[in-house]
Formats: C-alpha cells, sequence, structure tokens
C-alpha cells in the first residue's frame, strides 16, 4: 500500500510541459487521497484553465503514479489555480534565488510570418487555416497576431475578449479548444470592438512584448500574423522576431498584386526568406451552375511567386461556408482538404 | 488695330485660378503676334503640361483678348514651362519680397475622409467613386491619399509613378484626365511597388506635409483614402486637417463589421462626424442565373450606421467589370447609377 510520499515522489517526475518544472514544485497537486483498495485520487490545479497540454500532464501523471507497487487505480480531477496559487507559482523564482524566469522556459523552434501588404485579402484566414492544419499533425503551435490595431483571429477562434491573463512573469496566451496558444491586442480588451488609437512606436513595442514576454512555452511553431502595410508592425516583427520565413498572402486584383509586390521587395531587402504565395479569393462557384466566375479577376500570383522568388502553393476559391465558420468562431472545426494541405506543404517547405 | 501692350494689359486680368495671379506676371505668356486682319496669337506656357484647368484659362484669355477693338480672331496654343521657367514661378515670392506663398492660395471648401478600419474593402473604390461623380456635377475635387504605405488612388486613375512634382513653394498635384488633382506617395516613387518602408513618424509626416505643402488650389472638395488601422494616419488626418465628416466603406463579414465598428467608436471619442455607412461586396450576382449570392454573408451595414449614428448609404455589389476598369486605371470611366449616386448622396449631406 502506498503513502503519501510516495505518490508525491513519483509525481516529482512529471513536468510542466509548459513551465518546465514538476507538479509537485509547482504547488499543482492537491487533495491527495489514498483509498483502501489501493485507489489514488488527485487534483491537478491548472495555471491555466483552458490549458492545452493538461491531457498530457494526466497521462504523465497516471503513468507514475500507476507503476508504483499496490496501485490499483489512479482518478485524476482538475481545477483551475485561484488567484493567489497562481500568482505563487509566478513568483517563485522571486522567492528561491536562481530559478530562472518563466519566460526563459519559452522554446519556440520556429516562427512564421504570415503577410501581404495589402489588407483584407484572408490573411488571418491563412494563418489560422495553418495553424489548425498544424495542429492536427500533433505539433505545438501558436499565433501571435501582430495587427494591433485591427485583430482578428481572437474572433475566427472564438476566443473571448479578455482572455489574456497578465502576471509579474509575463502574459499567459489564451488556448483555443484545440489548445493553439494565441496572443492578440483584442484579447487584452473587455469588448472586442473598442479601438485602439495607438501610434507606431506603441504597437512596435506591443508586438516586441507580445514575443518577449508571453509565456509561449515550447512551441513547434510560432505563426505571426502582420497587418497590412510595410511600416510598424512589419518592421517590428522583421527586427525581432527569429523569422524563419514569410508566407505571402495576394488576391487576385493587379491593385492588390502591386502593393503585394511592395512587401515582396521589402523582404528581399531585408533578405528574409519568402517561403510560397497563397492566392485567395482566386474565383467563385456558382453552387447552382458550378460554373467559375473569376469575379476579381485572372490571376497575378504566379508573378508575385516569380518576383518572390517562390511557388504558388494555393489558388483558394471564395466559401461562404467558410466565411460564415469564420464569423462564428469556429475555425477548428474546418475540414477542406485545400486548406490542411496547405500546412503539409510548410512542413514540406521548412 | 491693338498694339502688344494693349493684348498684355487685357491678359492681365486673366488670372490662373490654381496660383490665383495673372499670366503676365507669371510669366505664361510667350509669342504674341498681331496679324495684318487684327488677328491675335500666342502661347500660353504652363506650370503642369496636362493642368486641368488649361480650358478656363484658355477661355478667360480668349474673352479678354476678343473684346479688345480691332481683334478678329484669338489663336491660343499651349506649351509645358521648361524646368528654369517653373522655377521663376515658384520662386517669385523670393525675387519679389510680399508676394505670399502659392500654398497661401490653397482654398479648399471641404475635406472629407473615407475610413474603414478593415483593409481590402474598396475605400480606395469609394473615394475614387466619390471623386469621379463630384468632377462630373462640376466640383473641383482633390484627392489626399494618407494610405503611403499601400497607396491605390494612383493605379485606379492610371496616374504614373513620378508624377507629383516637387518646388520650392511645394508639391504639385498629378491631375487626371477629367481635372481631378491627386497626391500620393506613389506618385514620388519611379516604380509603383517600390516598397516604402517608414515608421508611424514618417507616415504622419507624409499626411500632413500632403496636406499643408500640396499646392492644391481651389477645391470645392478634398476626399481623404485613409488606410486600414487606427493608428498613425488616422490620427495624423483627424489631427492636422479640417474634417468635415468621415464615410465609412464595409463589407459583409462580421469580422469586417467588428473592426469598422472600431473605427466608428474611434471617431466618435475624436467628435469627428461620420456622414454615411457605404456597403462594399454586399453580394454577387450570378450572369447566368441572375441570382443574388450573398458570398460574404449577411450584410451588417444597417447595425454599423446604426452604432454611428448614420445611414446606410449604399449596398454595392461586387461587379467585375469595374475591378477590371480600376486594374486598368480607368475608374473615370465608370458609369454606374449606383456609384454616380454617392457623390449626390455625399452632397446633399454636408
Amino acid at each position: 500500500m502506498p503513502v503519501n510520499s510516495d505518490i508525491m515522489h513519483a509525481l516529482r517526475r512529471v513536468i510542466d510541459p509548459e513551465i518546465g518544472r514538476n507538479l509537485v514544485d509547482l504547488n499543482m497537486i492537491h487533495d491527495l487521497q489514498i483509498g483502501a483498495g489501493g485507489r489514488v485520487g488527485f487534483t491537478i490545479a491548472l495555471t491555466v484553465p483552458t490549458c492545452p497540454l493538461r491531457d498530457q500532464m494526466a497521462g504523465d501523471a497516471r503513468a507514475a503514479v500507476g507503476a508504483l507497487d499496490g496501485v490499483t487505480g489512479v482518478d485524476i480531477k482538475f481545477r483551475p489555480m485561484n488567484e493567489a496559487e497562481r500568482k505563487a507559482v509566478f513568483s517563485l523564482s522571486h522567492l528561491r534565488p536562481g530559478l530562472p524566469q518563466l519566460k526563459q522556459f519559452n522554446q519556440v523552434q520556429q516562427v512564421i510570418a504570415v503577410m501581404s501588404g495589402k489588407g483584407g485579402v484572408g490573411k488571418s484566414l491563412v494563418t489560422a487555416a495553418l495553424a489548425v492544419g498544424l495542429r492536427r499533425q500533433g505539433q505545438r503551435v501558436g499565433i501571435l497576431d501582430a495587427d494591433v490595431t485591427g485583430p482578428s483571429i481572437p474572433r475566427l477562434f472564438g476566443l473571448a475578449s479578455g482572455g489574456l491573463r497578465a502576471s509579474e512573469q509575463g502574459m499567459l496566451p489564451a488556448a483555443t479548444k484545440k489548445g493553439i496558444k494565441v496572443v492578440s491586442a483584442n484579447l487584452l480588451l473587455k469588448e472586442e470592438d473598442t479601438p485602439i488609437v495607438w501610434r507606431g512606436p506603441m504597437i512596435a513595442g506591443a508586438i516586441k512584448q507580445f514575443w518577449t514576454d508571453a509565456l509561449w512555452g515550447r512551441l513547434d511553431t510560432l505563426l505571426v500574423d502582420l497587418p497590412p502595410g510595410t511600416s510598424d508592425a512589419a518592421i517590428a516583427v522583421i527586427q525581432n522576431l527569429p523569422l524563419k520565413g514569410v508566407i505571402l498572402v495576394t488576391t487576385p486584383q493587379e491593385l492588390a498584386a502591386m502593393v503585394v509586390r511592395k512587401a515582396v521587395y521589402m523582404l528581399r531587402d531585408l533578405k528574409v526568406p519568402i517561403l510560397g504565395v497563397i492566392e485567395n479569393m482566386s474565383y467563385f462557384r456558382c453552387p447552382e451552375t458550378n460554373h467559375q466566375h473569376e469575379i476579381f479577376g485572372p490571376s497575378h500570383a504566379e508573378e508575385i511567386a516569380a518576383a518572390a522568388g517562390t511557388t504558388v502553393w494555393a489558388h483558394l476559391r471564395i466559401n461562404p461556408e467558410l466565411a460564415a465558420l469564420c464569423d462564428a468562431g469556429r475555425v477548428e472545426e474546418l475540414d477542406l482538404p485545400e486548406l490542411q494541405a496547405l500546412s503539409e506543404r510548410l512542413v514540406a517547405s521548412v
């Protein structure tokens, strides 16, 4: 029959994959009970209620405790930490000198930006589709929404305003249903349509903070959704984030192509690799006649890709069902082979 | 039979409507000839070769000279000023102390901004359509393109890069075929797709200069095409230009509506009147079935108008022919009652 200290000893081997420390030191184990028949129960208190990695932690904890002699079963409950508990976790480094800052545990394998130069071409949709696709492939994914004055990412994923928590240690990203971590200016607001009237230096500062002060934890891919233009946001991302490359989004109109070429030349001058070009709104397929209408004109994607020294990954059609899913915050339910293919293309290209 | 001094005396009464001074003082009259039968010929040298007001000047000059005793006919030719002549015009104020700066002749009756908050909704198209409509109503119209990093206006009107001239006195706006004056960052570039990688303060500075240092001359309406966002460009326009009001452009997607509402609340906080809401890309009419497809979802324009305390001016359909006209730089040829109606609505609302 195991005793409490055996259980706690076993649980010291289970690491919070986000924070990089064991559950016992993080004061996450509560209400430990050992039943007469050897059945063990405890509650894991989570720093973030929707912690996307809770299943992984629970699995690890179950395995560690279940391996002990005399344990016949493991029952795990969850609850969110209260403010005091969370504060304690994030002030650990102050209480114990030498313990590094939580954000020092950030390990982001690669950062990919989605850019256009032009507005309204569907950058956020492409960013979201890539994130969903990568997550389905098993990656740990984050999205840094660098469109500070016109952020779309929280709405696409149905994340409520105010979902970003700040502590002395940094910002805790919000998590989507499928466990994609999101940092966005709109998550800092009480109401999603409150304007953020900031000048360039403030915007650049916010983006830098989103990168350095968010507790991203361990990510395979961080996607950055850039706003239109080649001003402060784009400059801040290129200068401060270790970009592996940029995916360009365009639409067929030559007017859009002209502005997208500005982004191409900016990236070329700054020696940022362009991984691929995605054309959105390429055509509309009439549901009645099945005829494809090029309602924004013929494609210029190949010319842009040639100027960028890369290839066209997709010509995406205008899809009213997809627009509706986005408006409803259910982008994670999308099930379109052409969108899933984008994330596979990304994995193959880096 | 008139003599040279009679002709020159008459021409001193003809004012360059742009600069506000008479043609003789501006050294614009050359090659004066008086034929035996009383036929008078001369050349008017223009500061800008495409000067939209040349017909007005020619008419005034013909009337002034033709009224002289003994004049049986007036033949007027035009040529552009050479660089030295143009410099002399613009340095007149230095040569003659007390002569005011040319830009002091700027007389802009009203300034109206076209804004959205969201990118890619068709702000530039709406701006262009309003300008074309007002011009057809006989107004003197200018467009200040405040989208410094993604300017679309020159492309819509087929204005070549490099069309903006600078002098010690200020910038000479480019003029469209129909005489709309345009100032845009893209007119300063040699190639239209050269990126302008500027931080916010530079962008704000450029917009201020476009307003204060351009030789707009006399305008009935100056339209300002704003970029997406509620950052430097929007702040600069609201703080530095005497805005009579703002026209908001949106598209049906709720995602767009959310960002447009940010612009509404910004304008409300800053006490800038919102004149009306124009919804673009409301639906696509299949040319085969004539069925209207709401491809970006149902309209949210009425909600936005309600939040803005104004009305919806139009639900514009997606029009591939119009997109093609815009890409070809022939927006002035557009002949759509729904677009002409917008300018009439504007005139009625201010």
